[in-house]
């Protein structure tokens, strides 16, 4: 058994307080955010540089040990967890490296924080537009693994569409560089998009090189309160119809509108409406004209900038709120993440609650990032007893989202918690052919598998 | 030699008229609109269905027969020029299929051209931002194989940041479908976006699903005229400092101002100015005054739509106006294409005028979309004697923009001309290995090397 000597040389290539072996410390990070257990790792590396990663995954690979990389450990799906083998911390990954604001580029280690790099960004009135609800600790690093989107992806779409370059570590420990400081270019394989939305399993991204973009002015907030699912769909397709694209559209169910809107004031809370549109837009007066044929229960136009603040918040808050209430107490929050084209709302979100009721829950929120059609919920489970109530309302809520031109995960990845959904979709499209590619693809990366084993597909 | 078995089995896939044999015929198939000569193919096959396409490549697998997939054949890089083998038109895959405002895609055809496509999204107000050159001739799939860009790319990017799903027949004949009709996704590897820049060496697309977007209305244009290159990078770079990014930014050069300019009208031609901007943004006047810091030798607002268009017209047939002049005669076009950021412009753009003086070239004009750094030129050859120096002034020019932190190519691809470029990048920047990936890929899709042969890489 050569593990002795396998920490050793661990030891040796990021010095030995950067090797976490103790019980306690390991299982900090035996769990993300998501409601999988992992297994103990055998040591948690934090390396600092390119180099160390290079000889860490040159040792892993020669000894054959999984290596599970972390980010900010927000991951929903369980990408992050690790199952065995060793757990690579980026957290020391944490510089700025570049702010080109005339380039319109910034450069950044992958341990960086996505709320660290907009605060830094904000001096200049520029953003990275990336903005998960985990911002305060997602890192770009994983923010990429899992081609997160957010609030604002309605206007600026997900990951994949601000990723410039990478600097990357290949599990056999070669450094190469992928893309440029450049906006645009036409050199065969995007390698930096294929890195984007692989879960950590090709290889270790380092550093990246993100596109910005000036900051958008808005005068105000409207808000829109409706009884029909159907009216929402009908507000993003009007939207879409009159060429008024939102900067955010955002949506929460009664329960959420109870949880966010009203806990910020009565005022902003109609017990009659079923969903609450949240919607920032350039020319809020133009969209409310358009709006007027959804026939709203009522609407709201805010301007107040600390208010509209105060709404997001509480809207980014709600999953932490029904954490808290009495009767989730105990039982594991498990939050959806599926994506429909937007005309496809009317159906989905009445099948979403039919599903609720069908399997029994009660204290649900639904919200999300309407303007994309992309729905998110969060449910409460008792792990000993509804094990496999979780299991098949996974499968069922995933595949209603594909039989309605839709897609498994909008943001939050595969991970753990979709493998086999990826696999359904897949056959439901009748191009199961996919897998195929995605093992071939891996094993060109990754040709001994040591890369985040267990995730994504088999 | 079963070549006539094989052509009889091309005939029964796509009906005998779909397979052109006759010299004649073939000839108009040995070119794309690059300077490199092509070899006679064994046939043209024309099919309609993604089945025929997958029967087409099973047999052409059998046979060890290379496949050249051509949509209009506007490559300036060699990229659809056949060297043996049988040329894959795609010309009767036409048919825009869907297009929905509500959701914000519309779903063709891969032999859709770009233009056509707009013309009928036009209707809504909505646009396919990719806007080459060649937009008349270009196709949906050609553009996608080539990452293509055009002066929009300022503001919207390149294909890339467009695709949402695609229709792909393998080498091995399976029909594949990677993405789908919705706005973002996270399931795993980004198939749709591997295929972007691929050059028709992966496989053959044979439908898409793009993002669309409203058209923008802009009020007028605003040329600046300026002496020094430097000016021009200030230009952009500060539109960018203040978050004002144009719909379009375009650039010419003293040469291609007097082939477009000067001919809507002597009013638009300043004799002093070595390069004009043409910018398209919502707000000229504001940017103006930015602009008024960088010492403009002229500034014009044009409000005139008409105009407007004229300009824009003229600015797109510099490259058939030089094709006519005199001393360009019995010469071929090359077009040049490079990238960097923004603020090395003022370098580039001298260094590139150096090298034109250097290797005696006179008659030729610069132009480009200078918003994102991405400059073009046309310059003149005589094959018989100048082969040597076009290779190493394709050579030198791509290297020039990779020193500036820049790609050798930004919308044209590599093709046949810049495979030994892109060697040399990845040499310069010490990522080598990026070819072993490319290959490695290759193989994983088309193991047995039929598509595109002799493209891209080796």
């Amino acid at each position: 058994m050569g593990i002795d000597n396998f920490i050793n040389r661990l030891k040796s290539i990021v010095g030995e307080k950067h090797v976490l072996l103790n019980k306690e410390d390991l299982l900090t990070y035996m769990q993300d955010a998501s409601y999988f257990e992992g297994n103990q790792p055998i040591a948690v590396v934090s390396p600092r540089t390119a180099n160390e990663v290079s000889e860490i995954l040159k040792l892993c690979n020669e000894y054959g040990v999984p290596v599970y990389t972390r980010g900010g450990g927000t991951s929903l799906t369980g990408a992050s967890t690790p199952l065995d083998g060793i757990v690579l911390n980026m957290g020391r990954f944490d510089k700025i490296i570049e702010v080109n604001i005339r380039d319109r580029y910034t450069v950044a280690e992958s341990g960086v924080r996505i709320d660290d790099l907009n605060l830094m960004l904000s001096q200049y009135n520029y953003i990275y537009p990336i903005d998960p609800g985990s911002s305060l600790a997602a890192t770009i690093g994983g923010t990429i693994a899992l081609n997160a989107g957010g609030i604002r992806g309605v206007r600026y779409g997900s990951t994949k569409e601000w990723i410039l370059g990478l600097e990357v570590v290949l599990p056999n420990g070669e450094i190469v560089e992928f893309g440029e400081r450049t906006l645009k270019r036409s050199i065969g394989y995007d390698l930096t998009a294929l890195m984007v939305g692989s879960e950590g399993t090709l290889g270790v991204i380092t550093k990246a090189i993100l596109k910005i973009t000036p900051l958008q002015v808005y005068a105000s907030m409207i808000l829109l309160y409706y009884d029909s699912a159907e009216s929402v769909s009908d507000a993003i397709g009007l939207l879409n119809e009159n060429g008024l694209i939102p900067i955010v559209a955002e949506f929460v169910n009664k329960k959420g509108a109870e949880l966010s809107l009203k806990r910020v004031s009565e005022e902003y809370y109609e017990k009659n409406a079923n969903w609450v549109l949240m919607i920032l837009i350039e020319d809020p007066d133009k969209a409310l004209k358009i709006l007027s044929q959804t026939n709203p229960l009522m609407y709201k136009k805010v301007n107040d900038k600390n208010e509209i603040d105060k709404l997001f918040i509480a809207r980014k808050r709600i999953r932490s709120v029904l954490i808290e209430l009495e009767d989730t107490k105990n039982k594991v929050d498990v939050s959806g993440d599926i994506v429909v084209p937007p005309s496809q709302l009317g159906y989905i979100l009445k099948e979403l609650e039919d599903a609720m009721s069908k399997y029994g829950f009660k204290n649900y929120s639904m919200q999300g990032h309407i303007g994309d059609g992309n729905i998110h919920w969060d449910v409460f489970y008792d792990l000993n007893t509804q094990k496999d109530i979780l299991k098949s309302f996974t499968m069922e809520t995933a595949m209603m989202a594909v039989k309605h031109n839709g897609c498994i995960s909008a943001e939050h990845g595969i991970g753990m918690e979709k493998k086999e959904a990826l696999v359904e979709e897949f056959k439901y499209k009748n191009t199961l052919y996919n897998l195929e590619l995605y093992r071939g693809i891996k094993k060109v990366f990754d040709p001994n598998g040591i890369m985040n084993r267990g995730k994504l597909f088999d």
